[in-house]
């Protein structure tokens, strides 16, 4: 009986610590303009779906009051279970449709940081998304070729590899981060890319979207046909010539145009 | 102290059956590819904000295990959140950039089904999207002229007016339904719109997209300007000739191509 008790006592301080953990963010935060009375945690997670459903465009930090949600977030399972579902839906299109040619001309798309490289570590040190991005501070930290593997892109990565296609990088990175680029990728286990295209000063003025647009052109001009594009921005996947199919990876902690 | 004694043991109660009305959700549901142990709850959501982010297309019914998490989030709090934060979003875009012209040309697109008018008291009474589409059912409940006010699109939809926007309604529903649909969006409240266009005999082998993008390729080559569109369903919204602006409201319900 008295071993009973203490379970039921223990459980009722776990609920109870588990609780008043997410009380905060549970509570009555405000009154929407329809009269809706709302916590924190619904105002944060509206503000992400709509940066994820492409409403919430060119924002430079994340809202102040969501910056420990969206922390929470980048670094949960949730997370991890929405981009592995991300990159089972490119999988699955890959075998789909006999979409794959016998000319070794199918090509794939991937961009860089937290498509294959998460930058969270670094965010984690900076703000958190709240901060207006340093971008020295940024490339400081790239040159040290720290970026983590995120585990699904490498699934695909290599599932690729194996099936023939050719595997093409594109990132808003500056040609000056080639070397440490290269460096990162391969000490992490990614290797075997096609090519790896990186914004060179002519490409300086250019928008991400205008830049990736472009090399996606190019590609087309000589003879790939583009399979599939897989990115964390919007800019990564929007803009013409497109692909067969475009994959979304979530990332709320910043926006690139 | 008797009293102090009480409340703690409510709180306790209340804090207990909240949690174990959560814990079929939240206990261990599988092991991802991966390896990552998630809850249903991590599953469901995947899968839903997969869909939000397009990467998900064309399913039929909602994954069987999730039809009561769709459910409880089509009737939540959360679900009105994120709609309301989408509609503040199209009123912000309305209010930035000088965008209106001076010759009433101008010109905003709404979707009805789930924009306008919501059509989670009929899926509440037909399986919540666990089942497969009866088009027939479905038709006869639109012939009755339930639809609900989304409220929020209400707002919208009167500032729109307040500002000489041209409103047009763009729908999937057959010309046969357009009599009640008249009466069902007059009688909850939204009325002095530009133009209602549903689809003709001769636009039912077309598929939703094509339909949409054939509208406004008509509206803009008779001079208007499309500010906006804003629709439930990424086939109101993609496709070209497009709009200065699109926006998705959230709906995981089902799926229209």
């Amino acid at each position: 009986m008295a071993r009973k008790l203490g379970i039921f006592f223990a459980i009722f301080c776990i609920l109870l610590t588990s609780s008043l953990a997410d009380w905060n963010i549970l509570k009555e935060y405000k009154t929407t303009n329809s009269g809706l009375k709302i916590s924190l945690k619904n105002y944060c997670e509206s503000w992400r779906m709509n940066v994820e459903l492409h409403n919430i465009k060119d924002y430079v930090v994340i809202p102040q009051e969501c910056v420990s949600y969206i922390a929470k977030y980048m670094t949960s399972t949730q997370y991890k279970v929405d981009s592995e579902r991300t990159i089972d839906e490119c999988i699955f299109h890959l075998s789909t449709n006999c979409i794959l040619g016998k000319d070794r001309k199918d090509a794939w798309i991937f961009d860089i940081d937290d498509t294959l490289l998460s930058t969270v570590p670094y965010y984690k040190q900076n703000g958190f998304g709240g901060n207006k991005l340093n971008v020295t501070s940024l490339e400081d930290w790239i040159s040290q070729g720290k970026g983590t593997a995120l585990d699904h892109s490498m699934k695909l990565f290599n599932h690729l590899k194996e099936l023939g296609v050719n595997i093409f990088l594109v990132s808003s990175r500056k040609e000056h981060l080639r070397s440490p680029t290269i460096d990162n990728l391969v000490h992490v286990g990614f290797y075997g890319w096609t090519s790896l295209i990186l914004r060179g000063q002519e490409d300086e003025c250019k928008s991400a979207q205008g830049f990736k647009a472009e090399v996606r052109s190019k590609l087309i001009s000589n003879g790939y046909r583009i399979l599939g594009i897989v990115g964390d921005q919007w800019s990564s996947i929007e803009g013409l010539p497109s692909a067969k199919r475009t994959f979304k990876l979530p990332n709320p902690l910043y926006y690139v145009a």
